[in-house]
């Protein structure tokens, strides 16, 4: 027990997960990745006009003013089920049946599916996830030390027949089941693409055949600039199986970092008590406070409006510009594009060339557990303007042009 | 795996020490104590007066007109190092040698308990706590499924000399050496006792000798009523043995749920690192604004005006109201007063006839990792006003003789 021959500093001190992750980079640390000139595709924020400061202003005067004494109080009473009301409306706008015994209120979404991890993952249990995946997800969980199982995607999501067929075979096997699986079902992060209403239906039988549950992470669901909407999975559960995690992180705003999640109550009731952090009054209000100003599905209309513009500008530049033998997802709403490069383009060596040429984006490395996705990028239509957006598409057709291997250049 | 006769709901599906504790209660269902007619003494909540309102609001309005774009937007740039920036400055005022680097920012103390648990503790470690200690942080350990070992308290705080006994006994037996020992060194929650200088410094000692870390949990520091300000263990510590945590919850607002921890930097990254809520910039940047425009020591001063008018009050009144065989701390600054009971008073079993006689508090037993501490309570003069702190008392001392065993009650 906690020895050492001073040689590690802390290191012997540290957890398990920790220790077996050290050498990895903080979460956030590609946010490094600018080059002043370049325009960032990289960053799945919203354009600096869809941040409402206006609306926002008014809401914390109106909390700071009308709900003065529990403004800036630890939360409690009457005045902290604002929010809960205002999330079971959000939830039930949706299509979703909620109850606010059904909600739990986190600081965001990704403390809402820290307390999901927390609350189910013992080390050496399995998850299940989409590959490529949200990269923060990865890492929160990599945290509770869990054996992560990753499931390809195509055009229509989660490829649910591949996965049904492992789960029959690690059934037969006698090889651990997971005990969740975690799904972006709409705009995935970071493929763009969305999980069909019949491959939905499938997973629910699946999860109830196979005692999991789905983690139905959905920030971008609302966010759709054309075609139809396929129902929540949430909607679809009648077994209880759905723990779904939803954000106003962009339907208002990042910097107010509010999520919950949508569970049945003998599920929230754990999530309640497991979570440690506790809640930012000041920002609940506000949220609550903003919900009952504004006419949200007005608001949700000038958004998709704005991120309409951006991605139809990046994938007619996209089909422009870019050498044959790219491909890239065509998605009907959220934030992303996914690229898959020619044959013999890395997107992580391509990066300083394109930077040169004045665009930047994440590698797919960064979205899979295990590393793969070397000949992807995410690149992201959320943030820069649309001129922008043709100038940086311009840029990285010049740079994989440039990187390509001299054969096909020339054949180009 | 996964394996259930499905009588158990998902219960099966829940981590291990989720599964142990499921009978708890959630952190924060003691809010429930609460009688229409009666002064609560219960919670840690800040007078209403002490909750700037006004400064906070203009602090917002600045954010949001001079950091327009980037004050609701996701965390990055410059902007987000003014909040490091006021930690470093607030951390310097106490005595603390401090860089940006040595710093973390989490959504409150409670959360940034909660990073250093996971970063830390793997399951069966062991972490040493004071017996009693803050419930909050008994339940966020728990999460982590640790050996909790408590350890006694008295009028100087820890009983440095049986703790250090302990951990040689310990060593000799070959039993495990806690990693971690959580301490509220300032106006212990729920004592109300400070750690003298020299047990701070044998601490440290013990920390070197037996390879721990100690967390030095300090909401409350800065509100002292009387007498002079022992060292931080940070600032004293030489080996880099002391994560330090303190919170503006007490010094601004609870409702702005803004933490830091002040750690050496090889901590200090991987808290970073392991840390997956995302951070509130609204509020950080709401919280940078707010420490610019105000002068921060004249605003403490006037909070320890109003805290200690309110401390006198109830130690007044405890003197003239309590039955003999009461005895109580006598806290020097903080918000709480801890109770020790005539023999044959159950705290719990006392509460309905105190909310009846006009007075709410927490009983002792919820301080207390293993359900001791029946005979205290923990009264907190932070938040109700000095006439009603006195009638509370009064109520209490009401109570109590009501329940003493009949012999006692007529010596008195």
């Amino acid at each position: 027990m906690n020895e050492s021959d001073g040689s590690d500093g802390y290191a012997h001190l540290f957890a398990d997960p920790v220790r077996e992750t050290m050498e990895g980079a903080a979460y956030g640390t590609w946010r490094a990745i600018t080059a002043p000139d370049a325009v960032s595709l990289a960053f799945g924020f919203p354009y600096p006009d869809a941040l409402p400061n206006g609306a926002v202003g008014d809401a914390v005067d109106t909390v700071l003013e009308v709900d003065h004494e529990d403004a800036l109080q630890y939360a409690g009473g009457d005045y902290a089920d604002a929010i809960t009301e205002t999330v079971v409306e959000r939830t039930r706008a949706r299509g979703i049946d909620c109850s606010a015994e059904e909600v739990h209120v986190a600081n965001g979404a990704t403390h809402a599916l820290d307390t999901v991890a927390q609350t189910f993952l013992d080390p050496g249990d399995t998850i299940a996830v989409e590959a490529p995946t949200f990269m923060g997800a990865i890492r929160l969980f990599r945290n509770y030390d869990p054996d992560i199982e990753g499931y390809a995607m195509d055009a229509n999501g989660l490829d649910v027949d591949a996965f049904a067929d492992d789960l029959a075979a690690r059934e037969e096997a006698g090889d651990p089941l997971p005990k969740l699986l975690y799904t972006i079902p709409d705009f995935q992060n970071p493929t763009g693409v969305t999980l069909s209403t019949e491959r939905r239906e499938r997973l629910l039988e699946l999860a109830e055949t196979y005692d999991f549950l789905i983690v139905e992470d959905d920030p971008y669901g609302q966010l759709r600039y054309e075609g139809s909407t396929p129902p929540p999975l949430r909607s679809l559960d009648e077994d209880g199986r759905v723990i779904r995690v939803d954000t106003f992180s962009k339907t208002i705003a990042p910097g107010i970092r509010t999520g919950w999640i949508v569970a049945d109550e003998a599920i929230i009731r754990e999530l309640d008590r497991i979570n440690a952090g506790g809640e930012n009054v000041l920002t609940l209000g506000l949220v609550a406070r903003y919900c009952e100003a504004i006419d949200f599905e007005a608001n949700l209309e000038e958004l998709c409006a704005g991120y309409r513009e951006r991605r139809d500008r990046m994938l007619e530049t996209l089909e422009e510009r870019m050498p044959s033998g790219t491909n890239w997802s065509e998605p009907e709403g959220g934030f992303f594009v996914w690229i898959d490069f020619p044959e013999g383009i890395d997107a992580e060596e391509l990066l300083p060339t394109a930077a040169d040429e004045g665009v930047t984006y994440l590698p797919g490395s960064y979205f899979y557990h295990d590393g793969r996705g070397d000949g992807h990028a995410r690149i992201s239509f959320s943030y820069a303007a649309p001129d922008e957006i043709e100038e940086a598409i311009a840029a990285l057709a010049r740079a994989t042009r440039a990187e390509l291997p001299a054969a096909e250049a020339a054949d180009d």
